[in-house]
């Protein structure tokens, strides 16, 4: 990513917030910042980093004094003006000199609340909207480049799991199995593991249960959900495996979720709206009589975060676009006793959906 | 810490929210929320987790329904209680249902601005103060096992640094030196490295640069800053450093900021305002004529997290109080040459000022 890259990222970024009405965006420090300017700084904190990007004008960056040399070596500090202001001001009225008083902004999800209020104080007549709410396609439909870094994700964590199943399951903690996870995404290229969920036995009746003391027995199906980030794109899969023999019932659950997950792919198509896709996993379920136990979301986008628009739920009426990637990851949840989740990172292509995690989707058996 | 000392807190939290008019606190993931009820979610996300305290009412918190069962297990989850919403509703008007449509509510700082402003949407008549801006002092005066904590983090920084004298930098890379702090600490017993600044050279006046490619050399000062967690509680010192024999110059400004650090130490006694700690730091380096190298502030608080109110800087007026821990780290930083720093955290007592670092601040020579 050069200077002209990141210019561009965001020309058109003001240009679609002038679209949509908004006088401009604020981002801070965060996936989005580095995304638009190539600036990430070592640590988010009470002191305000922010950017301003507004159609027709050259972004503005406001940052700590002490932190203004690293913000002017980013890739896209070329393409921005650099302003630091020191300890004792407030940057809130400095940021507030950049900007329409009476303006309503795009402001990037996870800006502290402190500095929201702090710049509603400084500019009372200003309105905002989280980012991912005004403006959700922003960096929802990814190019050419970035869906093949997140294909090489994929294809690293798609590595992970094919050598996860080589290693002894029974007899050990759930955590060391997580730290076996976390150190194959790390030798498969991934610089960031952000997840490593080993959901044994009851445990993998909590979707997000993460890894933790219990032995794992023979008999016990594992939910196995991992992900991070390599070469700056995020990875995300889940394969659920059983330990030794299922038995008729967990192999009948394992199906139902294995066809709701191939069902919902089936129906990716430009056009088709984010909540169908969720309605088709949910329908497969639900007439397998375990509606009751899918108790979350079909999918979130994933790209420069694991998490991020497009969600497929039931609500979401943005229509897929090729070149949006996201999960798929329906599951049925049996309290006290098990849970199965089959996860793939999907990109909507012209002709359809694409799998960007191609492992083996039938239960696996491992000992 | 039990399901009681939680109570407590939370009780207290709300009394003193009532005392400033509020109507009560609004606290997602983070510090805040670990210190009040001891629940730390594996991550944050869009998805709202926030716990409603408010003076003689039993604390709520709101969880996505599959982080419940994990919420459920916190060790105060005793004290309050747990609701779940599931994916597809809108958590705001959940949450709006508890609180008071015209009150006004204290936000934890880092909560994320696409969550303030799904409340303010929920709430138009609501109002909202950060956090650490409306109750600075909650969780700034630590009790004694706090201090106890901090102390013993302190103790582990200090033993990283008697190690870090033996190593090499002449030759070697500042991050090779940055991987060794944070070896030493986690063999010290941190569970969490925050920050391993290795700044040489002119590097070192560039007082946020954490560690890069550069070869340190002989003749370089070399600012190492480092700290992280420790059974929960913070630590943070800096000493620097030279590589074979300082010149005239280099020692003189060393001996600036040792003596610009000690008077601010001796400033310490309950009463005197966080700004004069500040003052008194900047007093010595201006009539030493580097007043204007000084560009950072003298201090921040220390406790569940490395940087936290209280804050010694121009324009704090709050009285420092026994418990109060926090930074004193006065710097030099002259740009394209070098920079130098000494830092301790600092606990106020009855009597003055008690140093939680204790490893010599005169100039050491390493090799």
């Amino acid at each position: 990513m050069t200077r002209d890259d990141y210019e561009r990222r965001m020309e058109r970024a003001g240009r679609v917030a002038a679209n949509v009405g908004l006088a401009g965006l604020i981002v801070t420090p965060g996936p989005d910042l580095a995304w638009l300017c190539g600036y990430r700084p070592t640590a988010e904190t009470e002191r305000l980093t922010a950017l301003v990007i507004a159609a027709g004008r050259r972004p503005r960056l406001l940052v700590p004094v002490l932190e203004q040399p690293d913000a002017e070596r980013a890739a896209g500090a070329g393409a921005m003006d650099v302003t630091g202001w020191r300890d004792g001001a407030n940057p809130y009225n400095e940021l507030a000199k950049w900007l329409d008083p009476q303006g309503r902004y795009g402001m990037s999800d996870a800006t502290w609340a402190m500095h929201l209020l702090g710049l509603q104080r400084a500019l009372p007549e200003s309105a905002y909207g989280a980012l991912t709410e005004v403006l959700p396609m922003l960096r929802a439909v990814k190019d050419v480049h970035e869906v093949e870094r997140l294909a090489a994700a994929g294809a690293a964590a798609d590595a992970t799991y094919e050598a996860i199943l080589g290693v002894r399951f029974a007899g050990r903690r759930e955590h060391e199995v997580a730290a076996d996870l976390a150190r194959l995404l790390t030798e498969h290229g991934h610089s960031q593991v952000d997840f490593t969920v080993v959901g044994s036995g009851p445990n993998g009746a909590n979707p997000h249960h993460e890894a933790g003391d219990r032995v794992i027995g023979d008999g016990d199906m594992v939910v196995l959900d991992f992900g991070g980030l390599k070469d700056g794109y995020g990875s995300d899969t889940t394969r659920t495996v059983h330990v030794g023999e299922p038995t008729a019932e967990e192999r009948n659950v394992h199906d139902i979720v294995r066809e709701a997950q191939q069902a919902a792919f089936e129906a990716v198509r430009p056009g088709v709206a984010c909540q169908e896709i969720d309605r088709v996993a949910r329908k497969v379920i639900k007439a397998a009589g375990y509606g009751e136990y899918f108790i979350h979301r079909t999918g979130h986008g994933i790209g420069v975060t694991t998490h991020e628009p497009p969600y497929m739920v039931e609500g979401e009426h943005l229509p897929l676009v090729p070149g949006m990637c996201f999960s798929i990851e329906p599951g049925i949840y049996l309290p006290g006793r098990f849970g199965v989740r089959i996860e793939d990172i999907v990109t909507c292509t012209e002709s359809g959906g694409r799998r960007l995690n191609e492992t083996a989707r039938e239960m696996a058996v491992v000992s």
